[in-house]
């Protein structure tokens, strides 16, 4: 099954990967037209809540003329990790056989499984969809796991292109970490920033003390950035990181390790037109859903900055191109 | 967005409207042939529960060549209905981003949201229908409000010119107040009074005292039938509003400030076939589900006066004239 | 409607009809083409879990081009099975209601409805399934019931006929009980005894002491077999049971009137390769889930005498053939 392209984070794509995909995904947006009916049976997997995600993946599989169709093993199934687990437990199936099985009614698989408990040495090796993807004999993308949120990340990026055009190297984009009362995971801000990165910009990173990213990701990012003449800074500074800056993606998240609710005493860093006066008239990016007024104002959301409708609007387009993609590649569509 | 059709109610609609979606009704069921593929997408939202409606209005998607996705934001979704609120507490999702979220995703949206607890001032504005409305940027259907329920509406006016011919004007019809362990919402008796009288019917509207239906919408009934020839009357003497009848539409309902359990003292309201002797052969409809021997006897059920399958089959069809109008219109399909 | 040809057991095909739903599973498998869109509508109602079936059967649909609709009433439906009930309990609707509605809506129904609390002797005549087949006014196919689950033994069937050829008469095949934490329903059972028994296979069953299958079954499977040159035999010798076979079906069940966990002194009929060494190189299955190295060891699944995923796969096809079959013999499709 080496030669299965799964797709977990974008780093998984290669750059001819992601300029296909892209141009895929502007074409059927631009038609919106009657899709062609294909043999492509898709299945998507939740492990854990969705509804936007659930809404335009199955609907991206629809538009290039497939059946998908939405699985929550959450209600029902309780699987096993480890394929020599004595199974006298509360597990009823285990992910070989879980995996092996979609894998016969499906030509791709999507799922969806965040960060769980337990320590982020662990998380951050996907040991839910890396197993699925190992016994599924069929493509597997991310529909959100611990480490990255892939389609989220090229939703932005074909957001991106269409407000800053066709060549993003160099363009001063800045990840905001904002107050939320719950610690989020950090899939979202990782894959913001590698995707960023791969693209060239150059990319500011604002959080408070002890909300460090993953150093391994950070540098990844460093230098798939420098290599496309781009940079990567990471700053305490929420005003430094502003100042300039043409894009700002707020997102909130928690320490690596999971745990406590981010104190009150953060509440300070929700993005208002305050904290935005410096930034070169910024546009305001987020992956939703957001809370109004805690994470990001409403003045910002309902005025001309704000294009979180525009990136929650291509998840549709940009995983209809990216499942087009590989359904192409792997000879199930023509 | 003055220009998009939203249906909330029977009002909604024009006759024009009206007489082209019972006309595309007939249409489909007629042929119920091998459905034409198009473009549309369709959402339904559904924050109260239902299987009926689930089911013929997905179907109905789908008889047109449509791609329909049903969603359920009550599994997972905790939605803000105030713009500038501060969302620091259990809601994650405002109601502006979550309706354009769904209208980027969608050509159209079915919502069902029943009355809520609270003043009857508050609800008969339909708080969530109409705030979707106002942000979702497409067209959107209720399916099944505080106020109305417009899908019934249809498939019991289609039902009703399937039994009785083109012309309904002058029909004796009765809504018929039955007794239920439950205080039910008023939706369905609103639309089938409403609905009724904008196709010309003399209405009358037998129920107990204390049981008032909207004043304002018996009275906008008043004056559609009397436009169009037919008539309104409401009484609490249930055999004058049964005698000579041609339809009885039994329906049970609470009080408009919803609250406790009907008395059991009214459990008489039962309609069997001894209330229904005196009709003129009266056909009996009723939404289901139904009580059996509770609301309506099984005897009636089971003879030869039920249309109540006919109503209930309908809503498939009633439902792809209404969406196919709407995406005609709209111009998702030509 | 006596002409409508319901599937609630493998008992229920003619042999004229396994064969055409055979040759239409190996066809649509052999091509997985683009479906050729049909008018059909399929409902499936789940009354008890199920991710497997619900992938399978919803694919299974969309495969010969029709609208398949997963329904899940035991989030919202309590059904009355006695139209001349006094409905004033939990109960909201009403079987003759709920199926009279299903069959206006679907041109065909699949029912999942498992062996519910109460005596074999009530159970074994399918309450639900069969009062469903009685007023849907479609064919209804089970997916999985409480004496049978067909859809497997057709599964179980192509994949029987794909290793071992078109013959399958006189063909050693082993029903072997093993051992669970729970007392599961013998739906599966019952079907593999009699799918292969119609097939003519030479079939052994082993099992503890205290888990007899029904005996019509056992007595229907033992004609069936010896009409076809093939028997049926049931010992609790599992060792002797084993000896010489081709095939080895395990499965787990627990005492028709269902009741306690099986005892933990049973563990030891886990299969493993030492149970499995005096079989005649036996291929091993199973309808999945299964608990590894508790009902299955788990050097038997990686191994290569499991043929559980091409099991499992088949449901997909076979399910295809299936429903195509019956949607042409009642015109639905041509």
């Amino acid at each position: 099954m080496a030669d299965l392209q799964h797709v977990l984070g974008p780093a998984d794509l290669s750059d001819a990967d992601r300029a296909a995909i892209l141009e895929l995904a502007r074409s059927i947006k631009a038609t919106d037209g009657v899709p062609v009916p294909s043999r492509l049976r898709v299945g998507a997997l939740y492990f854990d809540p969705s509804l936007r995600t659930r809404a335009s993946f199955e609907q991206a599989v629809r538009v290039i003329g497939g059946a998908a169709q939405t699985l929550n093993p959450a209600d029902t199934w309780n699987i096993e990790l480890d394929p020599q687990a004595v199974m006298d437990g509360t597990s009823v199936e285990n992910i070989v056989e879980a995996a092996g099985v979609l894998g016969r009614f499906f030509h791709l698989i999507g799922v969806r499984s965040f960060r769980r408990p337990g320590p982020w040495a662990v998380e951050r090796t996907e040991p839910v969809l890396s197993r699925i993807a190992e016994h599924a004999g069929v493509p597997v993308i991310s529909l959100e796991g611990a480490t990255h949120h892939p389609c989220q990340g090229l939703a932005d990026l074909l957001t991106l292109h269409e407000h800053f055009g066709d060549d993003l190297r160099g363009l001063p984009v800045t990840l905001c970490w904002s107050w939320h009362p719950r610690a989020l995971p950090t899939a979202v801000p990782h894959t913001f920033l590698l995707q960023a990165a791969l693209a060239g910009c150059d990319v500011a990173v604002a959080h408070p003390e002890g909300l460090d990213l993953d150093p391994e990701i950070v540098a990844q990012a460093r230098t798939a950035a420098e290599a496309r003449g781009g940079r990567v800074q990471v700053t305490h500074d929420r005003a430094a990181a502003l100042a300039g800056r043409r894009v700002v993606y707020v997102k909130s998240w928690g320490p690596l390790e999971g745990g406590a609710p981010t104190p009150t005493s953060l509440r300070h860093w929700l993005v208002d037109e305050a904290a935005l006066a410096a930034t070169d008239a910024a546009k305001v990016m987020h992956c939703l859903p957001v809370r109004r007024n805690v994470v990001i104002a409403s003045e910002v959301l309902d005025g001309p900055r704000s294009i979180v409708l525009d990136q929650a609007g291509n998840r549709l387009w940009a995983q209809a191109g990216l499942v087009s993609h590989l359904a192409r590649r792997h000879g199930v569509i023509a």
